[in-house]
């Protein structure tokens, strides 16, 4: 058990514009200091899966009192969302060897002290489960599709229902839920390979890639919603936003999940087009509701949502595609990759199998 | 009453940009057709007072299905909210000699048919209020002010509320009744006489010219709200919504009523600065509802509004500021100045007492 060490990865420098490799450093092996992880309440994990997110983008620049989570610092290793094993602990009701789910770091063993410690969540292996899930349709991806989806856009049976980056981690939940609910549901993503997957795979009733409609993504939504979108789940923003006000449905209503084509704009840039919002004058002729929202405010409704997840997960219902890449030094660019579009689905690391 | 002769506002043309004095004609008086006016529930009124309105702005441009009621149609008589006199009536419970408001033309005498005809109400004399508040404080502006404010607001008292546009038709009664539901308000409006009224007529506890902040709109706020926002009410769009969303606290409420700094842009016009929406992520990170809403909408409230406001009235407790222009000729040049912040409270056109 002595000697254990571990690399880890750091934010270099805060994020303007797009995140690159230069950003990020994978620092070499050094000693996990394991005085720290003796004390009261502290427990020491190992990795065995590391999630990308595109809520960590806004979190890489400098504070702005912009995001709801605190930046990263500079220098500090990366943390996030994550599946690990117990090496230590002085936690009651958690022994070494037990699979846990929560905010880690990124990096081979990780530290985790009060009260972030009492926070993590231990994983049912009676659920028989793929241990990465507990980062994407069990974890916080999931349970925002949960929350947004049913909660946020109040849909009922029949309504038409939009989402954008309709693969990814969250997408591609919220149209499962949309179809099980008995609603008409189109996705929107970034290639031929993802569109394929939304019909073949999570059963939308329809999908277009977004680059291939000539920019007219008014007339794209036009064509699959000829009577309007009851319901919008918003991942992307900009002229995506602009063009479904214009298809919204009177008293339709929009979930504000994500913008990210407004995350990787660096500050002062105009990117007018990005930007337009003189679409929201269909807010009021419409009388749309758009209203943002974030998981941890409903965390009281998770028990619910996985005892209603997990049966149709069993049942082949629900499935759940993710995007896998192997070990720590892959990490930056799995991250890299998500604003870009790379993934295809939801984007995971595997750092290392349990004992 | 035979050869009654009626002087009409015409559209001459869709309007791009800003309204001017030749997009409208007024043509010089002609024949009231007594026998339409004849026709089965059809009545024929004097009007006494034309409403000027912001809505109306979005109904001169081409029809682009963006907005909620029909476009004007170049050649036709201007319409909108009026108070008239009944000088013939098929249609029962509407005698000569009644008063009404409702849906009527820009002219002097109007036939107005079913349905519209049906749609009018009578005016309660018993109410000892002047005839031209029912196109304000009892019309559309009140309801909306009303509905806008107590409904999709959801507003408590303690709470803090920022309204643009402030001293207008709509605005002056939102800091009016948020104050009297115990909140803390604020209003912005475009001259130091503007601001004056807010404080010292209408009672806001504080009020600032946008014109005169340097640019610097969310420090505007953020001087007025250090807590941040609970309540917006949004008259206006651009960049105070841009810099209110920077202020609103988590949870915060915006009603979308309207965005008047949008109206008058023309096609395609990229004014970025108005435009920019970046800050929409903060409706994630604030979990913040924006919500549009219409009048019509909610119609079954009015009696409610009604009963609610009419004491306020007469106890001097809600106050009502218009500015009347007198005559038909008068009535262009009154709604184009609307779009200017020339107005000093709601805009009114007196063109004749009742008999």
């Amino acid at each position: 058990m002595a000697e254990l060490k571990s690399r880890r990865v750091i934010l270099k420098d805060y994020v303007e514009g797009y995140p690159t490799e230069d950003h990020m450093e994978l620092l070499p092996a050094a000693d996990v200091d394991e005085a720290a992880a003796a004390e009261e309440g502290s427990v020491l994990v190992k990795n065995l899966c590391l999630s990308c997110d595109p809520y960590m983008r806004p979190k890489m620049a400098r504070p702005q009192e912009q995001w709801y989570t605190e930046a990263y610092v500079p220098g500090t290793t990366i943390t996030g969302f994550g599946v690990a094993q117990v090496v230590r602990s002085s936690l009651p009701g958690l022994a070494a060897g037990d699979l846990v789910s929560g905010v880690t770091g990124w990096e081979d063993y990780s530290v985790i002290k009060p009260p972030f410690a009492g926070q993590l969540t231990k994983i049912r292996p009676e659920d028989g489960l793929p241990l990465s899930y507990y980062t994407g349709v069990l974890g916080m991806p999931g349970f925002t599709a949960y929350v947004g989806f049913h909660r946020i856009c109040a849909p009922k049976a029949g309504e038409t229902v939009f989402v954008s980056a309709a693969s990814g981690a969250v997408g591609q939940l919220v149209g499962q839920f949309a179809r099980l609910m008995g609603c008409y549901v189109v996705g929107s993503a970034g290639s031929k390979e993802k569109v394929d997957l939304l019909i073949n795979k999570f059963g939308f009733h329809d999908a277009f890639n977004y680059k291939e409609e000539g920019g007219d993504l008014a007339g794209a939504l036009k064509k699959r919603f000829p009577d309007g979108i009851d319901v919008y789940f918003e991942n992307v923003g900009g002229k995506m936003l602009e063009a479904v006000l214009a298809n919204m449905k009177v008293h339709g209503r929009i979930a504000v999940c994500g913008l990210i084509s407004q995350y990787n704009l660096a500050a002062g840039e105009k990117g007018a087009e990005e930007l337009r919002a003189r679409n929201l004058v269909y807010l009021i002729s419409k009388r749309i509701r758009m209203q943002g929202f974030v998981e941890p405010d409903h965390k009281h409704l998770y028990p619910e949502y996985r005892a209603w997840v997990v049966p149709h997960i069993k049942d082949g219902k629900v499935v759940y595609v993710e995007d896998v890449v192997e070990g720590l030094d892959a990490a930056p660019g799995a991250l890299i990759g998500l604003f870009h579009g790379r993934n295809v689905g939801k984007q995971v690391v595997r750092l290392a199998n349990p004992q």
